[in-house]
């Protein structure tokens, strides 16, 4: 490992997760390294070494890599032939191609899910309208559809209640799987680090809560979750971790229903539902991303309080989330704020907060308190 | 305030405290600029918007300014008149020159603090033989002579027990102030904010554990320190900050004697006695710096854990710390590791470790295990 400024890690991409990345890095000494589309980019603002590229340019990826004692990835949207031929270069990507194509294509996904016996909804591929109705008619409507590769923060995924609604997603033209839709009674996820060595550790199961797809608020750990049902969907997150050889992050979102757990999504990498952890759990997601892709021994998860509310900032009508800072601020001396520095536009993901605590009732209003007043200006 | 990227803030200087104050410029938004003199520099190594310059240069620290929405400092080398010239342009310098010569120049800092009150050791400014042994005929021996300006971890600081040591020091021409020796019981250190509204607020008052004149260990809370003892120690430290009229972070690093507590040292910055806040405080005192200097409402100083320790990492013979990141975290999976990305060299501080608990034997003893692990590679 090199210099003073210690090994170096190369994310691919350069949104927030990487942004958040660096803060963990800093103290590790780790240098971090993002591929960017533009020095504008959430992480690119932040980082010192960042080089300019096309994620689906393998001479791209191959100009960043070198250097890189390990590469991994700020998104999902790396070829995955790009990946093996990396690889096959001799460079250290973490999550791998054969681990990662399990984030990236939904068929894949399930197929292997299914193989290793973890709970899933009934599923099938799905290209023609005969395809969704024969599927309705084993497993009934509403109909999940979901585009098989691409989706995220609730696109790609059509809830159809009947043909006519399957028609139209099936007109789009991309390739499709059916899924079974799921009456749950709450969502959880399952954070899990996994290292080349095969150490791994899982973060207490927390619930997420979802408006139009995208998750809003993350409460840790899941309120009144039986201890058997935590260490039951632990054990399901860590067991994908082990048979998909994941190396890094695998977060894994459930389906909590009548009958037990249900597996919804995978994601290879730090994860929405794990950004309590910056300030909620003794090692953050994003240095133990690192810790895990650099094959380092893990860091604890131990939560650092009893309570930590996590609400994400979906930017308004008005952009000038500063100037409400202060309101915020002198509010609530102990929440935690975090900007992506992106540019607000409606809806779109511009930060979060962090409140902690030991009353969940407290502890949620004070979240959602500041995320409404400095997305929208108004009280709660 | 401008951009997705929020707020400028220029540092003067790019050593690890600008280094640290970009993780918490990170979750701000805060666009943190650095003026460096070279790209290896600790911060340089991490920070987006590095410039390089020479902060003894009016010209360099005018075009630094440009476009900061404040300005302020990783080192207290910037002559004064310098600081009151942007102060004059009109750049928001915080803190400013007419607070921050008292951190500059000890011998205004001694004849300011008794002005006001704040409990000194006897001192008078000092040129000759003859000024020293009539200073030690009032006080006796030793006589700590100390450089007006300049001196930082114990450098600049000589404890004579005779005129032969004095006239040693003395022949160095530099400008002196002689102080009675305080026989101290312990150090401690108050950290306080106050921002350009006026709001202050005080960390808890830790003890400051020195080697050879160099800070090795901080203990938060000072253990055992009574309440009203410790009430007296912030008040004394927000009294400073008020009567000098400090924005941003002060450090007063005091003695414990028998008879009371006697202000020792200055700095107006983030403060190695306020690393353990990274972890150990709700708000860091590097985002607590960055509120302060944009006069922004200040953030809770309220400790995370009962116990906190932070040990500082001091260059041992063997450079490669990384080859011994994986003892420490595999023995201690809950210690906080801080690199500051500098080239290792015997005795320079190069990072700091912090661990946090409930019993000060334990967590002193975590901590210490992995400093002495990672600077020297042998156990303790």
């Amino acid at each position: 490992m090199s210099g003073p400024g210690g090994p170096v890690v190369g994310m691919i991409g350069a949104g927030q997760l990487a942004r958040m990345t660096q803060q963990a890095a800093i103290a590790l000494g780790v240098e971090l390294r993002v591929l960017a589309g533009s020095r504008d980019e959430s992480a690119a603002r932040v980082v010192a070494d960042v080089r300019l590229g096309d994620h689906r340019d393998l001479s791209d990826l191959r100009d960043f890599a070198k250097g890189c004692d390990a590469v991994t990835f700020d998104h999902e949207h790396v070829p995955t032939e790009h990946i093996e031929a990396l690889l096959a270069d001799g460079f250290a990507v973490h999550p791998g191609a054969e681990a990662l194509v399990h984030a990236q294509d939904k068929a894949v996904m399930r197929e292997r899910l299914t193989a290793i016996g973890a709970p899933c909804p009934a599923w099938r591929r799905v290209a023609t309208a005969a395809d969704v109705e024969g599927f309705a008619a084993d497993h009934g409507w509403p109909v999940v559809l979901k585009a098989v590769r691409g989706g995220y923060d609730g696109r790609g995924v059509w809830i159809c209640r009947s043909a006519a609604d399957a028609a139209e997603v099936l007109a789009s033209g991309v390739p499709l799987l059916a899924e079974a839709f799921v009456p749950f009674e709450r969502e959880l996820a399952v954070l899990v680090a996994r290292s080349p060595h095969g150490q791994g550790v899982s973060y207490p199961v927390v619930e997420t809560v979802q408006r139009d797809g995208i998750c809003v608020e993350v409460l840790a750990p899941a309120p009144g979750l039986d201890p058997e049902a935590a260490a039951a969907a632990q054990r399901i997150a860590l067991g994908i971790a082990k048979d998909l050889g994941v190396t890094g992050l695998l977060a894994v979102e459930m389906f909590a229903t009548a009958s037990g757990l249900v597996v919804n999504e995978l994601a290879m990498r730090p994860h929405n539902s794990g950004h309590w952890t910056i300030e909620g759990a003794r090692t953050s997601q994003f240095e133990q991303h690192l810790r895990a892709v650099l094959d380092l021994p893990l860091g604890s998860p131990a939560p650092t309080a009893p309570v930590v509310v996590m609400a994400n900032l979906l930017g308004g009508e008005d952009p000038d989330v500063f100037s409400r800072y202060e309101h915020v601020m002198a509010h609530d001396p102990g929440i935690k704020v975090h900007f992506y520095g992106k540019e607000v536009r409606p809806g779109r993901k511009i930060g979060h907060v962090t409140a902690l605590g030991t009353d969940l009732g407290e502890v949620r209003a004070r979240a959602r308190h500041a995320a409404v007043y400095l997305c929208e200006g108004t009280y709660t």
